[in-house]
């Protein structure tokens, strides 16, 4: 194999879900299109220049604002709180929500060193501070780091005595209950609803 | 979605075997790593400049020939011919092939208007007559149109009177004869060899 062809073969090989017959596949797709890649080569290449932070919420942006935080038919007394832009698309894609968002940039890891003012999260009390907001959905991974993202968040934000609630931890639609892990199952139970 | 990530989905999604979500899975992990995007979308852009076409077999070359026609402990009295470039890796992966190789550029294909003329086997002729071939094994797809252009390929070669052979169709490894098709079967039939 040659060398452009083995960069190129290396550099597919790192995306996710893409191993080494997915990306022969692509880079020989790719060989017979010139202008397919043409333009997935400059969307690639371009795509940090293009693609901007919003300095409202933190979304991705082509410009100041996000297509969300520049709707004027979304909710702005509503924001749901998530720890990575692209968290937006899944909560996005349930067709649930109205509101706004806002990106705090990863969740607080002792481990890894991350802190709760390694996060954007003063910038969200500013947000309801000035904004008008009245609720706080936080949707943030189920996991320790999850749930102690969550715990500082809504201690910065008590001051501003806004609503702060948690999307459900429960279940999930669709499979049985046998293959639910024990604590899933015990948020579950603790979640229970009336009916 | 703002329109360079739109943009980027859309590229992505023309590849095989990339999906919307897998395509959204690549964009935000693109996202995440502007060093990683840089090299791939550079390795993508740059493809068409930097990978060439052999000037002797027609397989995907840095230079004027390609790895395989340079190395001199290949045997170039053995030529196998295909009808694309990236079929010669799977050549190459059975380990079994040390002779070179020779690439038509396509199948004949009446119903494309794809004719012999169209395709590099006068080029194959003219390196049976100068290089000292031997034997021309032909590696084509077992179907109509694989047939058709062995048989034209046969008949371009046989005035030089150099072997042509062509691998063996059969019922494929592993697979139970149930689901072998009775076009595979047939031909695995005829070409049943004495144990």
């Amino acid at each position: 194999m040659i060398s452009p062809l083995e960069e190129l073969l290396t550099a597919l090989g790192r995306l996710p879900g893409i191993g080494r017959r997915s990306a022969e596949r692509i880079a020989f797709f790719l060989l017979a299109k010139p202008e397919e890649s043409r333009q997935l080569g400059t969307a690639i290449s371009t795509l940090h220049e293009r693609v901007h932070t919003c300095n409202r919420c933190g979304n991705f942006a082509a410009d100041e604002l996000c297509p969300i935080c520049h709707d004027g038919k979304r909710d702005r007394a509503t924001v749901c709180v998530v720890a990575r832009p692209w968290e937006i698309q899944s909560v996005e894609r349930t067709g649930e929500f109205r509101g706004t968002y806002h990106v705090l940039g990863g969740l607080v890891s002792p481990s890894a060193g991350v802190g709760p003012d390694n996060l954007a999260m003063d910038a969200l009390v500013r947000r309801v501070q000035e904004d008008g907001i009245q609720e706080v959905v936080l949707a943030l991974e189920p996991n320790m780091e999850g749930d102690l993202t969550g715990m500082h968040m809504a201690r910065k934000l008590r001051p501003t005595g806004v609503r702060v609630t948690q999307i459900a931890q429960g279940v999930p639609v669709g499979r049985d209950l046998e293959s639910a892990d024990e604590v899933t199952l015990a948020r579950a139970l603790r979640g229970r609803v009336q009916l």
